[in-house]
């Protein structure tokens, strides 16, 4: 029951110039399941990425990390959902690289060219024939308004697919940016991963793909949090096709390059938000801000520690303003010389703690209240320096035991 | 559900020689309840203390740490449930050295020779007045041999009381070494925090205790969690009254003081796991233990990422060998530079990945049938090192939702 999302309107999804998307059915765990994802993407195209920083990365992982450092220059992204190819070993590479020199061999391009994405069960051989065996279906499905149902394609156990888009002028011309996503629990039995595709249109620099999407997965993907577990194949992508006809960006603090990060922005916290909203066992969508910290690491730290905690997370589940446990994990937070006499806590506008003492004034109806939203802002000020940062979650349900320990059959 | 504990049988705990404990019915936040327990110690008792981290500490702690400052000669412990008198500011501290001064008096000593802890629902006043007027009939209830009493006294949502109790012979005499503890998550809706307190009547520098109640804890209490949340008011204390009339041990490392520290940290041990054992929902009993790591912090990174990772903690709770998740949890731990290709992963004794893959030989039924047992152990072998490092956990079940997700009345 995903907390305020629905499924994109395929007519609200603005194709990318230079960008086509196909599906097919390759059984590679169920059959009748559309489970392979081609992105073709024309000559000329750049594209830059972030990846899961777990030290057990799958097989595909490592090769989209190979082929990046050969070049930004891509023309294919291949994508199977059912299998992660993780904890594979030297086997789950060679399965990776095969599919890679296949659609290569197909496209009459470089294997390096091609970037392969996995996402499903860990541990268990990748069946890379049976993908094979479907990429010339889904080549010949491939079109440019297929983001809908590619963003259906990538999906495991998400119970809707996320797609975003945005169109912006730059230098008289439109650009756009649409861009998909998916995940639901950051590891499940059945299905890992986290994963999100950006494409734009816009002209630009190459060598500024990698900065921009760093930013992007630093104000999107890398604040979110289901269940704290990092996937061992998360992955995140921007593709520029460069085709919109906008004079190229040559900085990103330009008015131009302001524009497009915007935009770029925009769409990936939208499609990170909307993976909280489908996290498993969602009932709440709640963001956490803490302001006035000395780093913004050290509201990071406070951000996770609220954002992570069993106890706070039930809280939000049961609409309890049980709101000790936020100061506790505050105050567990690792923050060396936090001074809890400075703490003032907020829900939405309710201002609960001053100086890290219950205020007279609080009265429990009034968090009370705000904890039945559905969406719900928890405000920490540190009261200790100018720097903030802003996490997003969800609560901690009996549906999510339920989906995580079902057994995977 | 506690897994494979029981209530402490009175006869097996021997009574430490200088040490009362008495416990009353005040009413603290229930009637007919008892709530509030004095330990009482004679003259010449030292006692050594390790307190939460947590930054938000409740105001007995920072008291216990003020008055532990002052010298480690003690004579009286004072401890209530049902309010944890955290987060309760300054008004906090003047309620719990109301207490502190209140005990001074009836007893005739200074009030820095009191210790207070308190455990119970977080941000609301200490009702100090109801512990004042049951102190009389606390102190009135003082025996020798009611360790089983003060150990159902210091209950909150523990199903069982938890105490443990050995004998050693430390040159030529018989030395007691008694304690007991509480909790059952790292903070409830109403009640948090785990206590422990050991106390043993052996003649000891009482400048050891401090080294020797820390080795305890990092070797026990710092060794368990249940939902990683660090309570405001977690206390350890060890107790010496230095009675039995040993020679006074003057070195840990020495014959007669690895005798002692053998004792204390197996009573340690067994109180720290009885808690685990009583986890909120538990219904497994899970020891993690990482071996082959350059530090042991980095075996403590990974066994902690193991021992926190929700989706790790459903799949015991549902007797599930997802063994994946364990990998990648050992991935995500923080370990920088840590090669996936050199792990070892065992389940008890099934041998399941080596060299980061699952082994050809690993059958499934195996991994299964290890997984449905009430006691698991999980070893990792980093292959890199000589450290090594244990933790012990327990599984996250429905239970644990229903009761952090319980409204706080």
């Amino acid at each position: 029951m995903p907390v305020n999302l629905t499924a994109p309107n395929p007519q609200d999804l603005h194709p990318v110039a230079g960008v086509q998307l196909g599906t097919t059915m390759a059984g590679v765990r169920k059959a009748n399941r559309r489970d392979l994802t081609v992105v073709l993407l024309e000559p000329g195209s750049s594209v830059a990425g972030v990846f899961t920083k777990n030290r057990f990365c799958a097989a595909p992982v490592q090769i989209c990390r190979d082929h990046l450092a050969a070049g930004p220059a891509k023309r294919a992204i291949v994508i199977n959902t059912g299998n992660a190819n993780a904890g594979t070993g030297d086997d789950g590479l060679v399965r990776a690289r095969t599919v890679c020199v296949a659609l290569a061999q197909m496209l009459d391009i470089a294997p390096e060219e091609v970037l392969p994405f996995s996402t499903g069960v860990i541990m268990e051989t990748l069946p890379s024939e049976r993908i094979l065996a479907g990429l010339p279906a889904a080549l010949a499905d491939a079109r440019p308004d297929h983001w809908a149902e590619a963003a259906a394609g990538i999906m495991t156990t998400d119970t809707l697919p996320k797609a975003a888009s945005r169109q912006v002028v730059i230098g008289g011309k439109t650009v756009t940016v649409t861009g998909i996503s998916k995940g639901a629990g950051m590891i499940r039995p059945n299905m890992a991963t986290m994963l999100g595709f950006v494409a734009t249109d816009a002209a630009i620099d190459p060598a500024l793909l990698q900065p921009l999407v760093t930013e992007a997965a630093n104000r999107s993907f890398n604040r979110i949090t289901i269940d704290g577990d990092t996937s061992t194949n998360d992955s995140f992508l921007l593709i520029a096709t460069h085709q919109a006809g906008n004079p190229a960006i040559t900085a990103l603090d330009s008015v131009d390059g302001q524009a497009l990060r915007a935009a770029v922005v925009a769409v990936s916290q939208q499609l990170a938000q909307a993976i909280v909203r489908d996290g498993e066992g969602a009932t709440k969508f709640i963001t956490v801000c803490i302001e006035g910290g000395r780093t913004e690491d050290e509201c990071l730290q406070a951000a996770y520690a609220i954002a992570h905690s069993p106890l706070v997370k039930t809280a939000f589940f049961a609409s309890d303003p049980n709101l000790g446990r936020i100061l506790a994990a505050v105050g567990y937070a690792g923050i060396a010389d936090l001074d809890q006499t400075r703490i003032d806590l907020y829900l939405d506008e309710v201002h609960v703690v001053h100086q890290g003492g219950r205020r007279a004034a609080y009265r429990e109806e009034d968090g009370q209240r705000v904890m039945q939203q559905a969406e719900i802002t928890v405000r920490v000020g540190l009261n200790r320096g100018d720097a903030a940062a802003t996490v997003w979650t969800c609560d901690f349900s009996h549906e999510y035991v339920t989906i995580n320990a079902d057994y995977r059959s």
